[in-house]
């Protein structure tokens, strides 16, 4: 057993949705696509005499962890630091989940593939109903396409072949468990629109523009976001809201030039890594 | 049409693999394992009046990324500097044309997807008789396992959920082309027991002791490699042989632990990237 192992998974932004339940939280999951983000989650797993989760220095309950830890029979204290805001769109849970199965396969000598944590990390948040795409999507960096939904042994990713700076606001919390238990009709309507508009034409610009008919299509929109996307457009630039948060983000300066003082970061090349 | 598009490919050492031909040749492919590298090809394209391939200043003739600038509808000079021994088992043809993919796609506006890129790359590879898993390897990077053959639309990959520091030298060539046009029923068996293994525990360590299995077993050590694998070995580390070139690879401080002045780099941790 080693004394401490970190990764470090990247933050996600999910631009557009649909929603794919399965009995199975290894096959449920999501189509879409996002931007994986240079912003993410540092996680570092040392075994304990019990299990303790701390983000950013406070002790925390964050399911998805829990269930990664107990299918990996570890026991360990989990510790996170976010560079992101929590609850806001950013797939902190799942990188949560992923960097714990990361780590702990490494520190507890699991000896499981990479197919296989991200398959733990994947059902973990899907169970907890935290998240259902953003896993996968932080196992593979860039700017993932999910084609078909579930964790790698079912799922089919592609991928916009394009890196770029990214500027977001956060103005608050959007509850992801509340939003995929309600209706979502209109929503996965929109996701498949959506999806076929950048597997048409797989681009960033197309995404973007897919992200915002989603957007508003699926009803997910409030004010403050509305507001802050028109002021973006209006200065030139490209932003949308990430999914599910009260989150803007846009490509390049999009923020900066609508007088904003965003955080600044860029697509992450990479996925998922032990440092 | 923009003016010029950088990209960087990781270089790819093979340490076992078993060749699957199909006349289709993006299905065409090798099941297989290796490490993908720090040490890799930066490609540069640039629209031209005829198309041109410049490698490490000199003009060469590099069959598959004329099919790949054919493919895409490009004529372009096509710039690439290796931090790699040609021909020697790190993957630079395969570099060359994914490279030039995602860079042509770039600078010409094709709006192909990264799958897309990956499977005209990958096939202009097999056509050419340069290699059958490189590229989708250095498309995933990290420790790739080849559990399926072909291009991204055919193929299944997992990965080793690690990285290491990583050691090589190069004695010299061996023809990719000359090996797999030769008898490679006893490389298939080999490769296949060896994948068994990795599958059964996906570790560096295990990968490893597959390869040299692989080596000896496939008929494809020379004198000069298995002295070196040897040297290593009693100096307490692990190596093996780079497939297909006279190359000896090994991890962490094996080569210079053994008296050895190599080339020092480490597993990539992403797949090839626009710059």
């Amino acid at each position: 057993m080693r004394e401490e192992a970190t990764a470090f998974v990247p933050g996600h932004v999910t631009g557009f949705f649909s929603a794919h339940p399965d009995e199975d939280p290894t096959k449920a999951g999501s189509r879409g696509a996002g931007l994986t983000l240079t912003d993410g989650v540092e996680v570092s797993v040392e075994p304990a005499t019990e299990s303790t989760v701390v983000l950013d220095g406070t002790e925390a309950e964050v399911e998805p962890v829990t269930t990664v830890l107990e299918t990996l029979d570890a026991t360990a204290r989990v510790e996170a630091a976010a560079d992101l805001p929590i609850g806001a769109g950013f797939g902190v849970s799942g990188a949560m989940a992923l960097g714990t199965a990361l780590a702990a396969n490494r520190v507890f000598e699991r000896k499981l593939s990479a197919n296989e944590l991200v398959t733990i990390a994947h059902g973990a948040e899907v169970q907890a109903g935290t998240g259902l795409g953003d896993v996968v999507a932080q196992a593979h960096g860039g700017v993932p396409i999910r084609l078909e939904p579930g964790g790698p042994q079912d799922n089919k990713l592609d991928a916009i072949p394009s890196r770029a700076r990214v500027e977001y606001v956060s103005f608050g919390e959007l509850s992801t468990a509340d939003v995929l238990s309600g209706d979502t009709e209109a929503l996965t309507a929109a996701g498949k629109e959506a999806l076929a508009r950048v597997v048409e034409e797989p681009t960033l610009l197309s995404f973007m523009y897919a992200s915002r008919l989603f957007a508003r299509d699926a009803g997910l929109l409030t004010e403050r976001v509305t507001e802050t996307i028109a002021e973006v457009s209006e200065a030139g630039g490209q932003a949308s809201m990430a999914m599910l948060g009260e989150t803007v983000f846009a490509l390049g300066t999009g923020l900066s030039d609508a007088g904003y003082e965003p955080s600044v970061c860029a697509t992450h090349p990479a996925g998922a890594v032990l440092k």
